[in-house]
């Protein structure tokens, strides 16, 4: 099979593990494989990890990885979407940061990459093929341990100036308020990141007001994630659900505020937090910002949470190299 | 001459007066005519003064109307940019609420027109042909009697999915703030439009702290004018200065939070408080969004002030009709 076979391989990188998806030109999903991202030696072959993970995911989907039409990567940032290079990203191995991984994605498998950032990928990817799919302007909100945010206007990546659009995680509510990792103060991330949340249920911890909590991490923070707050706002813990609830509230009043000045037609909910309390995110959120949008703005979105889970990242990345191959192909009278 | 001399109108209604601007195809304004909105009679014959304003423009451009190839508004919004149909606009005499005003220019000058709110005209028209000429992903922020935004995305006026996109004003800073004429709680526009400005300088003048401004307007608060206010700082009211520099420094904040959302290159500033007090707005914002934007969003930033004056809406609007008048000549694989 020649290039023409149109074989797609999205890219999820994170953190602590990494995914591979191989689709095919309906955009179907044909596998998926996954790694830790930090070997044994820990540093040094995380690229050979990365080419590793795409070569098992086209051996599972019987695609000889010479037919791959083109590579999509999300990663976390800061990086260049244009050059494709890796910045000083805290979350990799350090033999990724300022790693020109479009470049020698291309090198490696002999046809074109992209690398965007993961929100954006997530976002996309669920502008592409997931609960967004309606949508022609979108804001997607994704409070985990940070708070990401990305944005498609008339139905594109919208990246900014900058390249690095979208950073909802850093809308300020108050400049005398708490010291937020960025170094400024009173940012979104301060109030509501699980960071926040975790420092809140801890305060409960201490008390005894969290029994339910307790039974699962004990006083370890380390073990407060987002599933754990899940199950014990179901064993019953009333004041963690309270605390959660206004972080959520924060959330809410910056949507709204950007429902105000972007007016998009749909506003996709993910993340860790989301994920594990869908329903209280999207309860807290719809009230939230109905209460801090203008009526005329608010009455026509969508509030919805992300449907691709773990895949968003991927496929949306798998959408990127599509749209980039397509724009390469198309005349220039219609880009 | 016939349709192909390509004269076009711009107009700029307003509250208290109107202005039309008649421009060659080279966008050089020929010639500029202004009437009060509201005549004797002071209900009733608002249309028939637009028609006659711009028939005014044309004479003195000595442009036979009927050789205009198309008329652009900047109206007071609520207005439905597609329809051009005119809301339930506080602003403008009654006889023009829920008035088609595009379809009645239409059938009036025998032309298109196109009808757009007038801060996305002024941000259009900044970009256009003003401070914002160089940029292509535009913020534009207009505080005055309330805080007007507008965006240019990619280098195309961006509405939103509601067709209303840039409430800038309506960003809430605080859930629990003071009331917004919109009726929420803590919008920017509540902190820092002119109205909240007047409400401080007039506890300012109780308590005989701002004499310079006490020359100016007595007590009466119906004076108290960006012009007034920008005099009485001039004429030392240091107070009355601390309180409008931390008025603009809520400004700031939203912008700075805006441009870690959007990252756009250029945030242009007017309206009339910007335009009374330049250099005071320019300096508070630099140094507030600084504070609140992320540094490698903010970077690149160029932070201006408006350059047209009282002509940005009017040419704004005749920008809007140009495009408008473009797309429908070009073939739809160059749109």
């Amino acid at each position: 099979m020649g290039k023409d076979s149109r074989f797609l391989a999205g890219f999820d990188l994170g953190g602590t593990k990494m995914m591979a998806g191989v689709l095919n030109d309906k955009m179907e999903v044909l596998s998926r494989s996954k790694k830790k991202t930090r070997g044994k030696s820990e540093e040094g072959d995380t690229f050979k990890r990365i080419a590793d993970c795409i070569r098992d995911a086209c051996k599972e989907a019987n695609v000889d990885p010479k037919d791959l039409a083109g590579i999509g990567v999300g990663s976390p940032g800061p990086l260049d979407p244009v050059t494709g290079v890796i910045g000083e990203t805290v979350n990799l191995p350090t033999d990724l940061r300022e790693f020109p991984l479009k470049a020698r994605l291309e090198k490696e498998f002999g046809c074109p990459a992209e690398v965007d950032n993961d929100v954006n990928m997530g976002t996309l990817g669920e502008f592409a093929f997931g609960a967004a799919k309606k949508g022609r302007n979108v804001l997607g909100v994704f409070p985990g341990t940070g708070i990401g945010g990305g944005l498609i206007i008339e139905g594109q990546l919208f990246r900014g100036s900058s390249g690095a659009a979208g950073e909802v995680g850093h809308v300020v509510m108050d400049p005398a308020g708490p010291r937020c990792g960025c170094g400024k103060r009173g940012c979104l991330e301060a109030y509501a990141s699980r960071l926040a949340i975790v420092a809140r249920a801890l305060v409960l911890l201490l008390r005894g007001e969290a029994p339910a909590l307790a039974k699962e991490v004990g006083l370890n923070p380390g073990d407060i994630k987002s599933s754990a707050l899940a199950r014990a706002i179901e064993g019953g813990d009333k004041l963690l659900e309270e605390a959660i609830r206004e972080t959520a509230f924060r959330v809410d009043t910056v949507i709204g505020s950007l429902i105000n000045v972007i007016s998009p037609d749909t506003v996709v909910l993910g993340g860790g937090l989301v994920e594990a309390m869908p329903a209280l995110y999207v309860e807290e959120v719809t009230a939230g910002a109905k209460k801090a949008a203008l009526g005329f703005l608010f009455k026509d979105v969508r509030i919805v949470t992300a449907k691709l889970g773990d895949d968003a990242v991927m496929m949306g990345a798998a959408s990127l190299i599509a749209t980039a191959l397509a724009a390469k192909e198309k005349p220039k009278d219609k880009s």
